[in-house]
């Protein structure tokens, strides 16, 4: 899951496509106008945007339209608050330690 | 900045690390115990949470002492949010859109 979702997000390109994303859905050329990279390269980091799940594509005859699936950034978020309360929650436990210390002394 | 965040937190192993020390700071042993894999491994994992600044190490003598440092975690969070919340203002302007129209046709 998350191993996926950071992985896809590791790139500056497919963070880009994910930004446009979140605008709307698009079709494939819209969502990869003027990366200046090669059409198989594009490929490839849509594959892996697709495999972690971030990036949803609807074939409509010729057409393909990509969208955004937002579960998957909703999981790394929580993921990303979790460390940070956690890390918060230490530093209240030694404030609470250093007070009950102070009033030892009193 | 979350290029680096992202590619450091894409590996399970190093995913582990982060959320030993958000229980608080460890030495490296404590940090990497039980990792299952060689020295010079988990040393290049350190080596990219410390690049990303996830992590910071202070050498005491003969100890290194790791901890955690939350901004880059907030940075990235920060990023996830304000992707979902495009999106989702996306469809807030749709359904705008859809409920000005069918006002239109009464």
């Amino acid at each position: 899951m998350a191993n996926d979702t950071f992985r896809a997000l590791a790139h500056p390109m497919r963070r880009d496509i994910v930004e446009r994303l979140a605008d709307g859905p698009a079709t494939v050329g819209e969502a990869t106008r003027n990366l200046g990279v090669s059409k198989p390269t594009l490929s490839r980091h849509l594959k892996i945007l697709e495999e972690a799940g971030l990036v949803v594509r609807e074939i409509e005859g010729r057409t393909h339209r990509l969208s955004l699936d937002v579960d998957p950034l909703e999981e790394a978020q929580t993921w990303l608050a979790r460390q940070r309360a956690h890390w918060a929650r230490m530093f209240d436990v030694v404030d609470d330690y250093l007070a009950e210390q102070e009033r030892g002394k009193t």
